[in-house]
């Protein structure tokens, strides 16, 4: 245990592909629904490329701030209506729409995320500091199970990760220094944002997360605080 | 059950008062730590000019937008070095008074404060919606075992209740209509200000909150959504 992870009170989660498998649970979820309504397309396109929007449409809003933040369950519907007719599904209702939209609030974790968290929680505070809004994530912990003190979003600074702002908010919301607050994430680049803020980092590897796609992350790419096998694993190192 | 409570999706809770009990708190965790450290002074009186100071130090900041929020803990802080010479109470190094401030953070919860919201959280979104800053609800929660799914706090809307941004603000952060989203309190003046955003209402009595100083808020003052005795009661209710 290094002086700087034994000094951490609150540790924050990446949410998508850190502690929920968004790839999967997606394309299960969405590919039964479609099936019991008759639905054609191709779903698992439809999921990467939906995905794949994501960067992008977090950087138009960075790009362009005179049109004010909007938060991910817009971008999210806004690049499904885009994407659909690519991935030959028909034209949706409203509530289906809204239904699809709302699958990133009904994604499951990994099978040692609940049990993770849960002993995590004895010891720190721990919260989410995910692009995913207030609500997504809210609905997302009821219906997964996971056990956070308080949910912290992008949404909440107006800002995505990894602008400072996120990270930097999340310490100050919490009363905390900066290096009293750990970022545990299965990305990189997300871990960078958050050390050059300040804060102590924790790599997990999710090397499924993009399933057949998966071209990065595999690995810590820095000599980043902690580097765990998955959240069972981090909470065995802290004692929990 | 009317139509507005059964159409009720997530519960908002004010906390100091009606959560937990402050006055018995305070009053008896600074006496033992003065006691402990040999200091005089009237405890009992410092704790009820303090949160006497309360309301004023809240309507300053709204008064005032020109020199910008400051959070609860930054308030409790001022109105204490205001106010400690004139309890008897000896200068307090720095350590002493952020200790002493926060006491707001340790607060102990109502006898049935506990199994109510574990009971309701099987049906609910539960959250505080307080004045206290994210750190003091986050970390009372910690102490008090208070199972929130989410932290509401009057400082992620820079505005204190009753201003219409901090219910209206906690309906959208939760992606909710103002009308499925319901304010349990047991101050009337808290009722009315979520009343008149278009929130379900229900008043939780709390008549020894203020010990001999009570002086209002025996009862309903309005026909509000519901009445219950408490959070058990509450969850009677409710059937959770």
């Amino acid at each position: 245990m290094s002086a700087q992870a034994s000094g951490v009170r609150a540790l924050l989660f990446d949410v998508f592909g850190t502690v929920v498998d968004w790839r999967g649970s997606l394309i299960a979820e969405l590919s039964a629904w479609a099936a019991s309504r008759g639905l054609g397309g191709d779903w698992t396109g439809l999921v990467d490329a939906w995905r794949g929007a994501y960067v992008p449409s977090m950087d138009e809003v960075r790009r362009h701030p005179e049109r004010g933040y909007r938060n991910l369950d817009a971008l999210h519907r806004a690049s499904l209506e885009r994407l659909l007719p690519e991935f030959g599904i028909g034209s949706l209702s409203e509530a289906d729409l809204d239904h699809v939209t709302r699958g990133w609030h009904r994604l499951e974790p990994w099978s040692d995320s609940v049990a993770g968290l849960t002993r995590l929680k004895t010891r720190f505070i721990i919260s989410p500091l995910s692009n995913g809004n207030v609500a997504l994530l809210t609905n997302m912990a009821k219906h997964a199970g996971l056990p956070w003190d308080l949910v912290l979003s992008a949404e909440l600074f107006r800002h995505y990760k990894p602008d400072p702002e996120t990270y930097l908010g999340a310490a100050a919301l919490l009363g905390l220094a900066p290096n009293e607050v750990m970022l545990v994430a299965a990305h990189n680049a997300d871990l960078k944002g958050a050390r050059a803020c300040g804060l102590a980092t924790c790599f997990v590897p999710r090397p499924t997360e993009y399933g057949p796609l998966q071209n990065k992350d595999f690995g810590a790419e820095d000599d980043w605080t902690m580097v765990v096998r998955d959240l069972v694993d981090l909470a065995d190192r802290f004692g929990c």
